[in-house]
């Protein structure tokens, strides 16, 4: 085990401006909750940004009491000497808008209503994400980011970045994404949101003033998003097709370790955390689209980029599998950008951005520089 | 539109024999309802199988009232000069015990205490119900099948008829099937099932005797395996991102095309199955897997076949892909039997075993022979 940042503290920031957002609506006394690894040098120059993706949020590196403690979600590529080096590097990890773990979202309280936004909390955007990160980045005094990096969701906010702020930003490391989603992708989000939606206890999403809330929507969501986030590959590795008492019982009880793996991860998911951020989540998946405004077209929707792009694809993931990486990078390459791409291979499917495999490693290290 | 085999008749068999299950209960007073289709010759030997899959039913071909009525699931294989041709072959289709199209399952009432099944009808397995059709063979006075064909669990049904009466049994045509399920495919079903059972309507299965039924849980779980039928292209070709109403509305309303076919195929499933039957067609799919008493080894479970064998796969397959029905070839030819395979180049998903495409049409023609 390489050594970690150590002890954490999360931050508040409080939006000095409203946020006029996408949908049209002004979001007031916004929050965001962030964390921060190593030291902003003097000429602020080795900024790095972390953006999370579907569930995740601040808590990027480290441990919050003592090294007991779960890791930040992407502690093995984050810490000193690790691929992101906070040796070198000011890291900084905000909860993005919308969430659930501090930054102003539902479950967060309407400081002007005194009431839970819950379901009407407006539908948000990559853009929006964007936007809110760059004043945060004005509040730490970060004039240009050395990099943003993210995986799945948290690659196209890397990529926003480089087509919203050209001059804010130097690099980018675009990983397991996709420069929007596939119908079957939707699809699966949308099997999600009817799980959560359709389950009685949602209530129209009013369900914070309730003693119930959605859990055995949010658990059947968790537990679809799961099997898209791990590979054939690494489902056989890890489970094959093992009985939990060693025989078939005939029953619908748990038999097969694959089950009792996925019950628990819904468990899990559904007792910690809120269903309408899920619900806005991938709503914004669904429509992210930088070449919606271009008539669809990718290399125009990456005209205004000025940043060196590394985009990183894994063999094993099918939810974005390296040819929806490739479109990035074929449109990055007509549009005349500094594109590096990297396919590496890996048996965790879409989960695979989250392990430090060497090559994975060595590549961002090299990407990322002094 | 090719002609259809017209104006079918369902039928019913009641078995003389009572049924004991490899669960190791007996089940008792069977039913099975099935169709046949083209005429029996005078020696009997030109009898073809039909197995559906999941959620199929015996009217595979032709219509019950009028040719405007929805055909048989079918259809397009099956008739006067189609694959398998009505104008040579005596076809034969039953609905499996368990399902709810009026063979016995768990909405049939049970003679002995007059109450529905429901929950406590027992897990039947591929064996079972390859003994029943057995039954029903014995009933139409066909001692040997010139074929049994079956797309997916139906083709694993085909297999197990080689496998458990190798002298019933000419040819077999084995499409888009797996020799078992992978963890991957166990996960999408053991959604499907938590979907069901932990719909609040459920209620413990005995919802047959209250007004309410899982029909919410019932429609999530046909959306999750819907999009297992259907390919990434496909969906891409089908719906893209498409916007129902042209534009974002920033809601949770239907917006992509994809989230509204999805819906509507949930709803209709969920009108017209019965959840306590979709559990055990899961379960039957998990639990299949001629090599578990052979110590994995598929070559020793294939040995006592002697019919010939035909496996199809298709390209664009991901629940059951090319390389899952190349197990069963690859050990039905270390077995030394008689085996043909063939991939065929189509769009539509594991689906595609229900379309009448040209090779596909070929080469179960030539394969079926006269």
């Amino acid at each position: 085990m390489t050594e970690s940042v150590g002890k954490v503290t999360e931050q508040i920031f409080k939006l000095p401006s409203d946020l006029l957002l996408e949908c049209g609506k002004t979001l007031k006394n916004i929050e965001l909750t962030y964390e921060t690894y190593g030291e902003l040098n003097s000429d602020a120059s080795n900024a790095i940004l972390i953006c999370h993706a579907l569930s995740g949020n601040h808590h990027a590196a480290g441990y919050y009491k003592d090294e007991n403690e779960r890791l930040g979600w992407w502690d093995a590529l984050i810490g000193p000497s690790k691929a992101i080096d906070t040796n070198k590097f000011f890291v900084v990890c905000p909860n993005n808008i919308g969430g659930c773990h501090g930054s102003t979202g539902p479950s967060s309280v309407d400081p002007e209503t005194q009431r839970y936004y819950g379901p009407d909390f407006p539908v948000i955007t990559v853009k929006d994400w964007v936007n809110s990160q760059a004043q945060l980045a004005d509040h730490l005094n970060i004039k240009c980011w050395h990099a943003a990096i993210g995986g799945s969701l948290g690659g196209m906010q890397a990529l926003e970045w480089c087509r919203l702020f050209p001059d804010r930003i130097s690099k980018a490391a675009v990983i397991a994404a996709a420069p929007k989603l596939s119908a079957q992708n939707i699809a699966f989000n949308e099997v999600a949101r009817q799980a959560i939606i359709t389950d009685p206890d949602f209530q129209e999403g009013k369900y914070l003033d309730s003693e119930k809330s959605p859990k055995t929507g949010l658990r059947l969501a968790r537990m679809v998003g799961h099997i898209t986030y791990l590979s054939d590959e690494a489902m056989r590795d890890k489970f094959g097709r093992e009985l939990k008492e060693g025989k078939l019982n005939f029953g619908f009880d748990v038999e097969f370790e694959v089950e009792s793996y996925l019950r628990h991860q819904g468990d899990v998911f559904s007792e910690s955390f809120d269903a309408n951020t899920y619900l806005l989540m991938t709503k914004l998946l669904d429509y992210y689209d930088p070449a919606e405004n271009y008539k669809g077209d990718l290399v125009k929707a990456f005209e205004t980029i000025k940043a060196k792009i590394m985009v990183i694809s894994f063999s094993s993931d099918w939810r974005f599998s390296p040819e929806r990486s490739k479109e990035i990078v074929n449109a990055l390459l007509a549009a005349e950008k500094d594109t590096t791409y990297l396919e590496i291979e890996s048996s965790h499917g879409h989960d695979s951005f989250l392990f430090a495999e060497d090559r994975y490693v060595s590549a961002l290290t090299a990407f990322l520089g002094n």
